[in-house]
């Protein structure tokens, strides 16, 4: 069975251009980045040619750029890193409701070593107000956090605005930019971020390796210590081919985006159009202004998301209900509840993910086999019509 | 140019078997283990088979395993998850002088977090003495830490004996493997190890993976937290493609390590023999009896470590000084020091490690190499003879 893939913000294959770019860093040119023989230079090189690549996406300097294992580990390393360095100053920090277990996970480790945090309420339509953060804001406050599209309803935050606030008051502005980067424009300048993370999986990159940009002068400390690799602030050998394959990634990102956004967004708009004309009590989940491109998140009343993803799956189309971390939980999702609605209209929610492969044939295909299943499980369904 | 690579405890080229089995996780299966489709399950499904297979390197069992991003982060993990869990036992922990810097400035910053910590000395030949260890044990010791072989000596400490010796006390041990597993048998009943630490790229397997192996029972808090993933205790996307390299690697390395770990003793022999044979002032430093088979260190008077490895280098061939994390540093190595070296000693060192590419006319070509570098380096030296 041909395999229909519409789950991009889980994780994207590895483009064949970057797997082409990574190879021969497993084999020939395998060297450890930090030997002084050529082989070691060779990585060396690598290394910093990547870190150039990297920093050109974000508009930002090479020597900005720190390579970790993925957005997981950059996310942590900002928080923990800007929170334990700045302590003396200050030990409140501001978040959103909606960001990334990543962040909230690290931000509760955090509120355990004392410092206080602020989880700020979004609007209905998904969105910070510019309002409630300047209220939220104390002497104290060392840092906000706010990610800039979100994983489950891909909606796209102020940070412009937000960055400006938080300049004005010379409090730190942490970016989760995992979903963003590779699919709308980020320039660290423009967002007026001092750090924002990046995973390379999300880009056709591989899984494993990051990016946490850090404005230079900002001083953080590491939460891995040995051999000093990455400025000190994270050591351990460089994984070198993924390094390698996140670069590649950025390049081709940084190429293709506005062609590719169009095109998803294009693709997205046709899917939305189709399900919402034929499903009656169904809705988008999050503003339509302010998306992502390749992201739709369906609500659908008396109807499981469960139900619908494994159905989709059985015909081979890949969806998800929310976000991966999340898939084996059973409580609704916390962005959703964050939106406003009730448990029982996050449990029929479904998230659709376009990207590269998908096409206006499997759209319209899966469009079909959505209606059909909703049409299936509301009949078989006790609250169904 | 030929290039001979005798630098192989910086670094290893990814097998060719292993870069196979890794290919398909970069495109056709390139889902994320956390998603409920088909996708998701046969990234599940090839995580949990490498679990099995790392486990069976260490006769463990596979939920004993943890994936992390190399060496390092499997160091700080132990160090920082178990010191932190036990903070209300006791605050004492105990490694070694010739640590590996993932565990000397883990400790470090966990000094700074309130634990104390004894460092202990080893013997001119490399080694931990037990009753040594045994008198630096305190009421509130909560962990012992050390390293199976060192990265540059090689020399293997009597874990064993460690290991009743904790296990009779109720201490964790947890030990740094990273240079020893896939070249000597590792059994982690046999040591008596809680935790045990181990890195892909140092047995033929790509960089940014490793392993933390935890006995079952264990308790420790993680350092890096988000959607939960391998038990709670290590938060991030897992590297699929990386985790299969890992698993693959450690089935190739069972299936080659009695036949491969004679072949490089006896290279390594020869090739001692051979240099010794001709310079004078010159010898091993660290013992030959409990050694790994691979590794040679050897001391020259009257000559820089590091002129050598560049002359070397000139001639293509790949060495090292020391450790490669701290080959742009220019102190003394730390291990050298404990083993009672003096600076200008330290300064002479010179670091041959062997493996599956070097053969016996590497070995010869490389002899004749070292003496010839050796001569030059003296006879140009105001202090040579
Ligand atoms: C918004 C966001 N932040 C962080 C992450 C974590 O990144 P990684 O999977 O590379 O650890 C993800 C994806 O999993 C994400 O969607
Ligand atoms: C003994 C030892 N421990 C830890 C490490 C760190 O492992 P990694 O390079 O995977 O971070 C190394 C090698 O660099 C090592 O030799």
């Amino acid at each position: 069975m041909k395999r229909i893939y519409m789950d991009h913000s889980a994780t994207t294959p590895v483009a064949p251009e970057v797997l082409a770019a990574m190879l021969p860093y497993f084999g020939e040119k395998f060297g450890n980045a930090s030997s002084l023989h050529r082989s070691g230079r060779e990585a060396k090189e690598a290394l910093e040619d990547s870190r150039e690549k990297v920093a050109a996406l974000l508009g930002a300097r090479a020597e900005e750029i720190i390579f970790t294992s993925g957005g997981t580990e950059s996310d942590n390393l900002a928080l923990k890193g800007i929170a334990r360095k700045n302590r003396k100053l200050g030990k409140h920090i501001i978040t959103t409701q909606i960001e990334h277990p990543a962040i909230l996970e690290t931000c509760r480790a955090l509120e355990k070593e004392g410092f206080e945090v602020t989880y700020l309420p979004v609007t209905g339509e998904g969105l910070v107000e510019l309002s409630t953060l300047e209220a939220s804001i104390r002497p104290d406050t060392i840092l906000i956090s706010v990610m800039h599209a979100n994983n489950e309803v891909g909606t796209i935050q102020p940070l412009e605005e937000i960055g400006r606030l938080a300049a004005e008051r010379d409090i730190y502005l942490h970016s989760d930019a995992v979903q963003s980067v590779g699919k709308i424009p980020v320039n660290v300048d423009d967002l007026g971020v001092d750090l924002l993370s990046l995973s390379a999986h999300k880009l056709y990159g591989p899984k494993g390796v990051g990016a946490l940009y850090i404005r230079k002068g900002t001083k953080l400390e590491s939460i891995i210590q040995g051999g000093g690799h990455e400025r000190r602030l994270r050591s351990g050998t460089e994984n070198i081919s993924g390094i390698v394959g996140l670069a590649r990634a950025a390049e081709l990102a940084e190429r293709d985006m506005p062609r590719e956004a169009e095109r998803l967004a294009g693709l997205r708009d046709r899917l939305a159009e189709l399900v919402l004309g034929k499903v009656k009590d169904a809705w988008i989940n999050g503003t339509m202004k302010k998306r992502l491109p390749g992201n739709l998140n369906f609500g659908f009343k008396y109807v499981e998301g469960e139900s619908l993803l494994l159905f989709l799956d059985s015909k081979g189309i890949c969806v998800s209900t929310g976000s991966a971390c999340s898939s084996h939980k059973l409580e609704p999702s916390h962005v959703l509840m964050s939106l406003g609605l009730k448990a029982e209209e996050c449990h029929g929610s479904l998230r659709i993910t376009l990207g590269m492969s998908n096409t206006l044939d499997e759209v319209e295909y899966v469009a079909e086999s959505i209606v059909e299943a909703v049409e299936r499980f509301r009949g078989i369904s006790a609250l169904g019509r």
